[in-house]
């Protein structure tokens, strides 16, 4: 691979043709335009861009691929830099294609259940206008307020919601796509079913803008449920919290949200949004966020009257039910801003791991164990139906993980147990520039071999991402 | 390519080998076994392999892949042979590679709401070892008391249920995969969700054994629904019949089936299965079969009353509905024999079209008018919540359409029209054989160029299942 520097030449070489194709003002190579785009939500991790460019279509971006193609220039292609795996940080500099100004909503399907809509455009903004139909787009990602669904689908997004709803690749219908060589395809159609082809539409959901960019976006909607019950129980033994989460569905239930959320990140979160809705008592190890909906109120109240006392059964605390929207509000900004706020108090690392349901125990007490034996401190939250356990560590000294050896062997053996549990490595937020060198704890040599030769089938240059998810 | 000749010289020398790895049981080269493995239920096509081979593990399987992949020998894979697009069927003669003797469930995971199989397991089997357990696989092919879970892999298959649970791939988790080469790897992981690296677990649903062979299975399963209420409503036009469909979804409902059969299958499937269940008057164009499931008994019947008196703006007839199990059974083996019955009645050509939901009256009625134009009649029938009609064809003297000239241009036309109502030319049968040569109608050549590429990635040597879905 050629240098930074040489990227940059080569870059700027080409500056007035990409000002031709996006316009004067959407091709910027200031400083402080570069510094704007030089991270995303990952880790504190920073790497300069040589150019911004930001187009408006399908087709110029197709050209600009044209000629990055042809002289073998490094492309990032960035939604709203939400990210959590570092899949939009520009680290090889070269071009960082910023998907922004690609923010139309093309059609709402009334007659089909169906949006068209470019990548741009931010999830809870997509979210609200289906809904102004009587719509829904279930996949919510807690950073919905602010990220892209161009990003979602990149990274094959997930949410509180997927644990009855499903991800984001059980909602792409078809996407427009450019390829790294220029060429623009569609990948499917807009059907529910279909059986016609290898399904290049499921390849690209999750490919984390490394086999191509995804231009346009055919989703699938639902109905939107009429009425959801909230509540909120805490447990004296995170463990038994996460006992009582497969007691749930093994009885039959199927709750819209089942998130868990670890005291000490509970605590964090209450004071950052400064609220007092939860009530913490010192023997209180964990909550558990349970909702269901639907469209008739009364079985509602019954399933939920039917879970609180299913968890009787499992030592947790009094229920707490969120009467009205304000308080349901106020639950879900505390589970939305965990993250955000775990962070800013030194888990500056955050790994995905995901295993099968019932392993959530024994997942959380390996965790800590690892804690003790590595010498890091750690908070656990996430969307518990789902086994998707955000595991956040704060270790002194060690405010990221890529590259950095206090932290490489604790994570090794984490990402050992997670598939030693018959998990893996990301529910949610992709594999990106900070995991991939796990991936061969869960893939052998075979499989990492076959996703590098499509890698190459799509981007024979090697120019779109590169370096995320795998080197090739 | 070598001639079939050439082949089975190269296969006859290698069959102490394969006698080795199987047993010399499950080696078969004499004629009558040869023949019973020369069709699937696609259209009346007949290809006889070279040798047939039974294995009975992954192991045996990768030996035998070895063999072909070094001395270029086809290989077709077939489960029950219940294919409708002939994915199934031996057509350049080599290795028939039978997947009957690999039908153990492995494991039903009651904790995980999971279950690992073995790819000959009956789906109707596996459904019912499941439901013991009070656990649900949606999924349900007409066929699935004869068919394959692992055939149904292949296809992507759907089904009446798909409409409100979606299809095979929605509920594939992890496969064990035996590649080209001889190698064996795992797609996934146990998990619910998934962002670690490119989905080959979906790239290898539904593409008609062409890249792997299946050879383990991981299903997500859900809690089994306690009620479900079915009810037959006749309508005195097809298209309005159509039209109701989508009023269903657009007014919130999502039944968990929602079938439509043209009155005149109706009537040759009654006759066949000699059933009076149905009253039948002249002025009936089609029915609808709909069904709704659940936890409440209470909540499901005000459902169907809701879309019951919705109907009634849709022209429709007495409402029928199906009182106890064994209404309901009656019900649904009319629905689940009709493509058996109409083929025996001389529509022995089925395609396989899917739409947009709304579009399903502009596809009838487009249907219809090719049917005069180019001489053949037609029934309708199928998953009409998903958009998805299977159109059955009899042209006097044309019992199949593959390389036939008189029926050609008139499945031309068809998929043009389909294509140009946003839909595509197989919904859940896939592409196979007979479809192949219209695959140009619905993906531009960039789109067949990387499926073509992709294929070459996974079977260097183009040796498995070659020729299925395009030729390369």
């Amino acid at each position: 691979m050629p240098t930074s520097v040489e990227f940059k030449d080569s870059v700027l070489h080409h500056i007035d043709e990409f000002k031709k194709i996006a316009g004067d003002a959407y091709v910027l190579i200031d400083k402080e335009s570069l510094a704007a785009y030089d991270h995303d939500e990952t880790e504190n991790l920073h790497f300069l861009p040589d150019i911004v460019i930001k187009p408006r279509s399908a087709a110029e971006i197709s050209a600009i691929m044209k000629i990055c193609n042809e002289h073998k220039i490094p492309v990032t292609p960035r939604g709203a830099g939400t990210g959590l795996s570092g899949g939009a940080l520009p680290h090889l500099g070269g071009v960082l294609l910023s998907m922004e100004r690609m923010n139309s909503i093309v059609e709402i399907d009334e007659r089909n259940l169906q949006v068209t809509t470019e990548p741009g455009v931010i999830t809870e903004v997509l979210q609200d206008a289906v809904k102004e139909k009587g719509l829904f787009y279930p996949p919510d990602p807690s950073s919905r307020g602010s990220c892209f669904i161009g990003g979602n689908i990149a990274e094959n997004s997930g949410g509180p919601k997927a644990v009855k709803y499903g991800v984001v690749k059980d909602y792409v219908l078809n996407l427009e796509v450019v390829l790294p060589t220029g060429e623009i395809i569609w990948t499917g159609a807009n059907v529910l079913k279909n059986s016609t082809g290898y399904n290049l539409t499921q390849l690209i959901v999750g490919s984390e803008g490394t086999l191509g960019i995804v231009t346009k976006i055919v989703l699938k909607l639902l109905p939107f449920p009429k009425y959801d019950l909230l509540m909120l129980v805490p447990f004296n033994s995170l463990e038994k919290a996460g006992e009582a989460v497969s007691a749930i569905f093994r009885a039959g239930f199927t709750p819209s949200a089942m998130e868990l959320v670890e005291i000490n990140a509970l605590k964090i979160v209450s004071r950052f949004v400064d609220s007092t809705v939860v009530p913490v008592t010192d023997e209180m190890e964990a909550h558990l966020i349970i909702e269901v909906d639907g469209n008739h109120r009364e079985t509602l109240m019954s399933e939920m009257e039917a879970i609180s006392e299913l968890l009787l059964q499992y030592d947790c605390g009094d229920v707490f039910f969120a009467d009205d929207a304000q308080q349901k509000a106020e639950l879900w900004k505390l589970r939305r801003r965990v993250a955000e706020a775990v962070k800013l108090n030194g888990y500056t690392i955050e790994e995905d791991t995901v295993v099968p349901r019932a392993e959530l125990p024994a997942l959380i007490r390996g965790v800590k164990a690892l804690g003790v034996e590595y010498g890091f401190d750690v908070v656990c939250y996430g969307h518990a139906g789902d086994g998707n356990l955000h595991i956040r560590i704060k270790k002194p000294g060690s405010i990221y993980s890529l590259n950095n050896k206090d932290v490489i062997p604790a994570l090794n053996a984490m990402f050992k147990l997670v598939k030693s549990l018959g998990g893996t490595i990301s529910g949610e937020h992709g594999i990106g520039l900070i995991q991939k060198e796990y991936m061969d704890i869960v893939f052998d040599n075979a499989n990492l071999q076959l996703m590098k030769e499509i890698k190459k089938v799509f981007d024979p240059n090697n120019i779109l991402n590169s370096g995320k998810i795998f080197d090739c």
